[in-house]
């Protein structure tokens, strides 16, 4: 029998959300199965690591007895980082996976994602990395249609791998009356995220904020993203991690410094 | 008189630090200064954003009367979004400076540093941005020698502006008796950090990790940030937000999804 490929799992809502489990479930049918994943959300965590604090790790029983699975008390990076130097510290994962995340990582929002910093931290250690999410923010969001999308995604990464240093920026539409249309590679969307924030004043008469916000997309592209989740498909948007703007590179070597 | 340009400063290291210190006395040199600084520690926060629970913003006199000061619960990418959309929300700085960070940010660090995620959310929002950096992690620092090196890329933004989306990572070397040589534009190096895990076991008989590593350049080439520093060059990378692995989006639309 061919040896089953080794598939570590990560997420940044949690270990107990639903979006974890969904994945686990499916990366089950494919491989061999760890998981080392946050003790609790880690929304917006962007790509934190935690150096001034110790970090905690338990194994967990959450995904039954065949899947050997950790709760971490650190960031999603850390998670990754945990899993390769110490959880897995004698096996090399075939593929690292990070979400379902309830909610959509799209465009700029790739930046803030603590999904995306568990995939960038694989690519980053030179593993084939993707993180999928889900756009749909709701905790009973219905993951009923992407098990076909993520399997199909993740076996072509295990069969072709990825370009050096690559990780992969899935999303899925949210489950609708129409049929989703197929996957889209695309790049990501110029956008920002309009902020709005909601001063309030707490019994102590001391204000504070939330912020609050609303994307807005800057990018009339039809080959981003943004265009393909707008009209059904699954987007794909392959991403790195050197932030160099080469093309930035000549420009600025004119200046007088 | 011609008027004075807006910059707005920031940091993770904390409003306390020395560090933030020494770029509000070099910015103050060129401009009125407004500043929005974390109140406590955020170093290795990533582009992490303060989702789950309210933020604080508090006035501080501690840059003195003639300086707009506020500190702040969140993180350094909170501290940008709330300057620009609560503090100076009626005017628009012209120029963005975060720093001066106790430490380098150069490689791959420029991805887990709160430094450089102020500078890259104000360039989310289209300010010409900078995070300043000094390879040397001592609390007691010196930072004589940086003013010149603040001073003369700030005011080389100011003048010339940055390209679209673009913000600079500039890392100055370590105080020596050695004069530094200049100012290198540069690349980011191929790099990573080699984790390694303390394991410990606390009073309870719990085990607990603490993140330890080493910077682990892979690159060679003579044209990147690790060079430059290495050979007492200041390196200034421009960096992007864009994430998008343009190179490999033709290879992926071979695949077969």
């Amino acid at each position: 029998m061919e040896k089953r490929p080794l598939i570590l799992i990560s997420n940044d809502d949690g270990i107990t959300a639903r979006g974890i489990n969904h994945l686990v479930m499916a990366m089950k049918e494919i491989g061999e199965v760890v998981v080392v994943a946050p003790n609790k959300p880690q929304s917006g965590m962007g790509h934190a690591i935690t150096i001034g604090q110790p970090i905690r790790l338990d194994k967990s029983t959450i995904f039954g007895d065949d899947v050997l699975a950790y709760e971490c008390s650190g960031t999603p990076a850390d998670c990754i980082k945990l899993a390769k130097h110490h959880v897995l510290k004698d096996r090399k994962p075939d593929l690292v996976v990070s979400g379902i995340n309830h909610g959509s990582n799209s465009s700029i929002s790739v930046i803030y994602s603590g999904t995306m910093s568990a995939a960038i931290e694989a690519a980053i250690e030179e593993l084939p990395a993707i993180g999928f999410s889900l756009c749909d923010y709701g905790s009973q969001a219905d993951f009923s249609h992407t098990q076909e999308y993520v399997q199909k995604i993740a076996l072509q990464v295990l069969a072709k791998g990825l370009p050096k240093g690559v990780a992969l920026n899935v999303n899925i539409p949210k489950k609708s009356d129409e049929k989703i249309k197929g996957i889209k590679i695309a790049r990501q969307a110029l956008g920002h995220w309009g902020e709005e924030f909601d001063e309030r004043t707490d019994p102590h008469h001391r204000k504070y904020f939330w912020l609050t916000g609303y994307f807005v997309n800057k990018d009339n592209g039809e080959d981003t993203d943004e265009w393909a989740l707008k009209h059904n498909y699954v987007s794909v948007v392959p991403c790195i991690f050197d932030l160099t703007a080469h093309f930035g590179l000549s420009e600025l070597n004119q200046w007088n410094l």
